[in-house]
């Protein structure tokens, strides 16, 4: 068996956001969607960016703000995403291997951009994310490095990447890979858009390939068609090993076969962007899961990366996170 | 005469800027220079770059800074200066037209990259900033366009032009199609090390071209090489008709001939980076000025805006300053 280099292999669309602040009116005139993630093409994207306020460039992606969530809980993280050969890609790939991850997935040449994320971020912090996809939705199955995933106790997995048949084949290689070689495997829906876009593909997904699914709860009641959490619960429970469901101010709920439990919202005093709150959920949840600690304990974690986070502006973290898990009293276990 | 359709516009070096937080020890291994502005040749920029912490990307440059400032106090601008056809210029472009600035000066083509500034901020909020000039430093004098400088109340220069004589010469242009044109021009001096470089094109310039002066402390006592603050305000006053002079924490002086007054420092909880600080004075300054408010309040109005933009990471404000203003009870005089 190979060696378990790694904690968590994130496989995601590797994106840069462009976040601006907006008022409501901005949001209304633009039809742009609170919560949730558009996709638009690049004439859109020009057209959204003439109009956007002035922004700040932050490196983005669901799995890659998990990733360097990860890093940040001093766990071992590494990452496949595609980026093109231009300045956003090196960007991107400057802050993740700046934060510790490992990433070289090889950029991609003479095809579309890097991706960008157009965030409207309002005064009620809850984001509007309209993302072009450009270079990373031209992952391709061989970009999946097949050592890398058998070097990873968990290989993570984002819902965006289903929006692109060529990365829903890579994300399926990859899930396939850990499987045979008895790694776990983890997903996040993304987006309740995103569900609903893919809901029969992601059933099938997650009842054969998936340990560890992540969900807020309006994705999970999409995802079996539900009215009520409890009924969305009692689906989950049948058809994976764990689940980690996010109900923002109500905290958390974390399912296993028969056990439950439930972990409260963090103290946030002042909620300034929810851009990144699930991955890095996701983050603290995976780093804790990833080093066999108690389910409760990877709840609590993940609460406590995702409180950091939706204090400021940006995805990823602006304090060492291993610190502040510390002085909650959480330590990752030694691996 | 040209009808006075901007009330300042600024030449300067167009630049994307890379902010980081980072420990002193980082400062101290890489020989960085707190509170100063570093030069640095591409292969530097690099080696620095890719030991630099995760980071963001924020349009910045020190007279791009107050123009943006300009805007958000609700006065007219418009900006000169030199990005190449890239993806960072685009940021550039974008950010101030965004923010309300007329920017039209042509990109450049085949040539370096658009300038990136890497900032270091240290806990004590003390930023090291190093640039590599790029495509920024080839702003050529056919790029300063007549009517433009024609069409402004006040043509506002920056210090750090004076680094590449291809600058230098757009710059001298300016000032002198300004006061052809009876109208003024401003300069701040930008940094002590950047005084040190052109002391005698400054000490002329000043003398012949400047009317309004901006520097702080440290840059007027080398400008002059006197060692006292008294004797380094005795020496400007000969030589402008007006000179703001900041000191940190102990606020602002402004002199003109016999005229002379202190404003005090604004309250600031918690100073988190100090880029931009003299960019915002001037841009608080400048907005008064140019509508001929007095003295105190330019300063005053000056005071403001460099409050707002040290109590946050970038140097771009994140509030509308006029509002800002109008809490403080100063409102911009009408044209």
């Amino acid at each position: 068996m190979t060696e378990n280099r790694y904690d968590v292999l994130g496989v995601g669309n590797a994106i840069v956001d462009v976040l601006a602040r907006v008022d409501d009116a901005f949001v209304e005139a633009h039809g742009l969607a609170k919560d949730a993630m558009l996709l638009i093409d690049e004439e859109r994207a020009e057209a959204l960016y003439a109009a956007f306020p002035p922004g700040e460039e932050i490196s983005g992606g669901s799995a890659a703000n998990t990733l360097a969530g990860i890093a940040s809980l001093g766990a071992r993280g590494a990452y496949i995403g595609k980026v093109a050969k231009d300045q956003l890609g090196d960007v991107f790939a400057h802050d993740l291997r700046a934060a510790g991850v490992h990433y070289d997935t090889a950029p991609l040449e003479g095809g579309p951009a890097t991706a960008r994320c157009l965030i409207a971020v309002p005064p009620d912090a809850r984001r509007a994310m309209n993302t072009f996809l450009g270079a990373s939705a031209l992952i391709a199955d061989t970009d999946i490095d097949e050592e890398l995933v058998k070097a990873s106790t968990v290989t993570f997995l984002e819902g965006y990447l289903f929006d692109r048949p060529e990365a829903k084949t890579a994300f399926v290689r990859a899930a396939e890979i850990a499987q045979a070689n008895d790694r776990r495997v983890a997903l996040t829906l993304s987006d309740i858009f995103c569900v609903e876009r893919h809901r029969d593909s992601f059933r099938q997904l997650v009842k054969n390939h998936i340990d560890v699914l992540f969900a807020n709860e309006a994705e999970l009641k999409s995802l079996y068609e539900v009215d009520s959490f409890e009924e969305a619960l009692a689906a989950v429970r049948a058809e994976t090993r764990v689940a980690a469901v996010t109900r923002s101010e109500k905290g958390a709920v974390v399912v296993s076969g028969d056990f439950e439990v439930a972990v409260p919202a963090g103290d946030v005093t002042s909620v300034e962007d929810t851009t990144g709150a699930g991955d890095l959920f996701a983050a603290g949840f995976l780093a804790a899961y990833a080093r066999n600690m108690d389910l409760e304990t990877c709840g609590k974690l993940g609460v406590i990366a995702a409180s950091e986070i939706i204090s400021h502006i940006g995805a990823r973290p602006q304090v060492e996170l291993k610190a502040l898990a510390a002085s909650h009293g959480i330590e990752l276990a030694a691996v």
